[in-house]
């Protein structure tokens, strides 16, 4: 695996030259409650993707930091990118991947507003270069949340600085985890919600969805090490269609 | 000091009550030879970021680790945002700081290629809504520069791989300093540099301009402190100005 | 009701001048199979539409026949709007309906690839004048489908060219349907699927998903009149909460 | 011909394996006074364009129901699309059947405000792809409204709610034509007019611009008959170019 | 009247202070023949604008010397802007203006491809901020031209290197007309001319429309005469209605 | 040479074929204090691009006579396009000329504030399609500069209605040079010039920095002469790298 934060020049080009694969983390500056950071997404999808770049011997690159979190700029801290804005890093991103030689871009999505963004600068990239765009929303995640959490999510599949994601954190930035700070909420969604812009502190009080008291850093590495197997498992699939 | 990649929302909201000024550092995945990073003016950059957030108890972003390294293309691992992509980025935090009550905008720029966007993106804040966004080029580094280095610049106020950086490199991360691969490159500019979209790796071989051999943490020090002091003089005329 | 098709200038400023809330369909010109035309989707929607804007005395606008059904490109016929320019529709129709004092737009969405552009509008709008979008996808379509239909899905909630479509089709526009090509094709999704740009025609030969032969004309009046009654009741909610 | 509302995937196929020419009628939801409906525009455009996919076997696409009627936005109902919305709907559909294999695109035009755009439209597919695109603006039509008119247009070749066009929707779609509400108005056009933008609202009163009273089903199937005569000899000149 | 060329800032500023209004010509750089610049549209308007601001004590800007000349381009020699490049001049310059506390603008268009994206200014500066802006095209030049000439256009209201423009080419600049050169051209207009993007050198050769051997700086002096003295009736009405 | 305002399309096709250059000017309406006019730095401009045209037998384009001029604008009569306008300008005509088979363009540019526009405009046509473009900042002036002149510039390479200016001005334009008005003015750069959208009004009262009043038209010839003969070198070489 290369780092691209730590890595030089001459390396990358040994590394393109034998067909690396780009991996590349998107995550947010976003809100999650009194006891995780708000780099919460973007610590977790780099820590998925240097797992995976671990295992597939990719180019890691240093992520992206902002994602679009319109529904919680409500809460102090909360930084976004527009979709528009975030689909055009993406692609000049992946343009200088393609000129560089680089084989194919994985993107790993810590945030769900980035899902657009990224999918449509994909679209873009295959259709003005061909470029191969692979892009990864946690695969496993809910599967093994399901088999390890004692508590349940506010919402199906919406996991939110609760025991899933308070877990992975206390795996991968335990130094930024306030367990002392960690109290369960689980709002009632308005029947509304998904019908339009709704900000999520319409109905949310402390930025949590669920309940992270029972988060442990063992139950974050075997989502972690899950996710990034799974992961890996389609990347090979990916690349013998890009090959 | 508030670092957000740390924080947690009610603490950035607790700091914007107190009127706390937002600080953001852009870097660039630039190559710089051999025996620098990838990373170096995104470390940089946020290295004089934090000293300055400390300084002043500002709100230290996230830092931007893309920037417009055009010229650079020519070696493996230059990986940029266009100038509009970049501008685009800078808009959408400025937006969102705004929106949130934050009092200004400190943006410290680690890229010449990043200049312009910066600039423009200032202006178009100022125009559409007011918010304040200053941007500093490191400021007195080309006086300490020629105080304390023993190698010159390739190029008046050049200073890429050199010893300046090198040196800010070795105070900041030394871990990602290879001095053993260190060494000077005096390249010749063509005299129609700076005539058109000439890139760097036309006459520069290594990567390297100017000799980083001499370079020393204790140099690094001296100029991020010198720049940070310098930053932070200028920082506080800016918010007279502001109030 | 007032169906802007039908009506005239005088007609719409009485309605506007009584409150009355504008109702648009937003379909897409896309492969159904060889038993529906491939105007189902704008067909479905507005039929709905017009069952909503009649309970609720609505403005039926008529319905945008495009939407973004890039998936099914691999199958002719289905031709697309790209989501900035189905976007750029939606907000364009929104402010005409702001400015001529309508109190607020409800977008009943018949096409998946729709909804990111109709939100990201959304946002837009309320975000430029504060003009409240409301938008739905057949709230209630997965639940009556499950009590009513005979054959299952090809995937959960993917319904395409199936028992809900073609019963619905049936129910509005019989002599669309052509009952005698229905049949049925339970594709193998890749694994794929979802994690890049990959067009349903690499895996689905007939353009079905599911079951069609099943399906009835009053099957599909109990999915329209649930759909547009659990649609009026989300309606109304919406209502409160824009006077 | 085939009709793209009700045609299947495969009739498609094989229509454009044939060598089908595509017809896009663009109309326009527009005041058109107290006895004509809001879509009279796309009403008329797409009978004219239902009659020339007759005789010349194409493919009829579903009508564009907005154009750009933003000088008569003063009239309650008058919902546009923005010049460039309507440009970019047209560029992605004539993309999308170029994509598909579709020889060449028609548009028959409805609205004197949609000139423009579709105008661009053609001209930015041509130098993108080659792609054939022929507009038409009811061609023949004032010589046959001099012949066959019992009353003057309140303009040279302005017809707007007047015989001319109350007679053709009296052809194509009677049901939606008020005759007891038809009045005229022969309103004086503003020295200024065509100097800036100016509303129609400012100098019309009743959205009518001439007489509707004589205006016949009769005179509107002559109309359109000899419109789309004179439609497919032009088309077939076009085609012979394209080939 | 003051001339932007020459005058000073403080000069202008007195000037605003007065109320006066601007004045900007907007040619194109398009082949006019042999006998004509390619400057003769710029050089037209602008001294029909440079006669207009002495009449009203106007700003007179500098022009716009190229527009959308797309028709011609298969002639060398022409170089066009494309219509939205135009457009955004057209703003950039209203909205300056605007800023400066100027009246009003007034735009002498000297050829016929600019029509559109003036307009479009003009109602984007209107919608944006209520800025005024009139765009004049020559008026009173067809009754004059079919006055005082002595042959024929080649197609009614076409203006093209024929006597109409030869003769006020030769009252403005005689320096820059080869009559020895000057020979007719009545070109035979394809059926198809307006129903696509076609160039005018598919059916001119010489680039001539019409006659320009009958011209002479006396009709020239008429034309320019008669047109300015319409266009500032037409502006004094104008400025009532701003007032 | 062949200057474009007063040539002709043949003979533009006749120059081109013999492998013309063509040289384009870009300037600035803006304040130039009360001595000299808005012009200036169009004026400037183009004498030095005539110059060069001359002597390398160039395709002399008509000036673009407005650039970004933004910090001027506190003071009247300074007129801007946005940057990204005059980029969009350039690009346009860029891609002209190329369609032409104009061999390469050279940009001379007179406005500062320009020089972005110009360079961004450069990378994208040689990205687009790899047509040579050239941009010159008056090379040699500050050599010449320092030499010739008897005043000091306000400050250093910072030519702005000075003995610079107004001698060039003096040598190309007299008729627009007022000396009876020329006085000097020193004024202070405040300590955050540079750091961000700051209004050179802000600290400059009369639009003058440095002492136009020992300017001599003898001076200026020298300047442009100078200039002229470096950027000719500079061309000659760039032509060898296009050829």
């Amino acid at each position: 695996m290369l780092d691209l934060h730590a890595a030089t020049s001459p390396e990358v080009k040994a590394s393109i030259e034998k067909g690396a694969v780009a991996i590349l983390a998107v995550g947010a500056q976003e809100q999650h409650g009194a006891h995780l950071p708000l780099s919460t997404d973007t610590v977790m999808a780099q820590g998925v993707a240097r797992r995976i770049a671990g295992a597939i011997d990719g180019l890691l690159l240093p992520p992206i930091a902002y994602g679009d979190a319109w529904n919680n700029e409500g809460f102090a801290g909360t930084l976004s990118l527009s979709p528009d804005t975030l689909r055009a890093v993406l692609i000049d991103l992946g343009r200088g991947l393609a000129r560089m030689g680089v084989k194919a871009l994985v993107i790993i999505n810590g945030h769900f507003g980035n899902r657009e963004p990224i999918a449509l600068a994909a679209r873009a990239l295959k259709k003005e270069s061909g470029f191969p765009v692979m892009h990864l929303d946690y695969p496993g995640m809910e599967r093994i949340a399901t088999e390890i959490c004692d508590s349940k999510p506010a919402a199906p599949t919406f996991y939110h600085a609760d025991e899933v994601e308070t877990s992975m954190m206390l795996a991968l930035a335990p130094e930024l985890v306030r367990m002392d700070k960690a109290a369960p909420e689980y709002p009632t969604f308005p029947e509304l919600f998904g019908t339009g812009p709704i900000g999520l502190d319409s109905f949310n009080r402390s930025g949590v969805f669920g309940d992270p008291r029972p988060a442990t850093a063992d139950k974050g590495e075997v989502l972690i090490a899950g996710i990034a197997e799974e992961s890996v498992r389609l990347i090979r699939l990916f690349l013998v269609s890009v090959d």
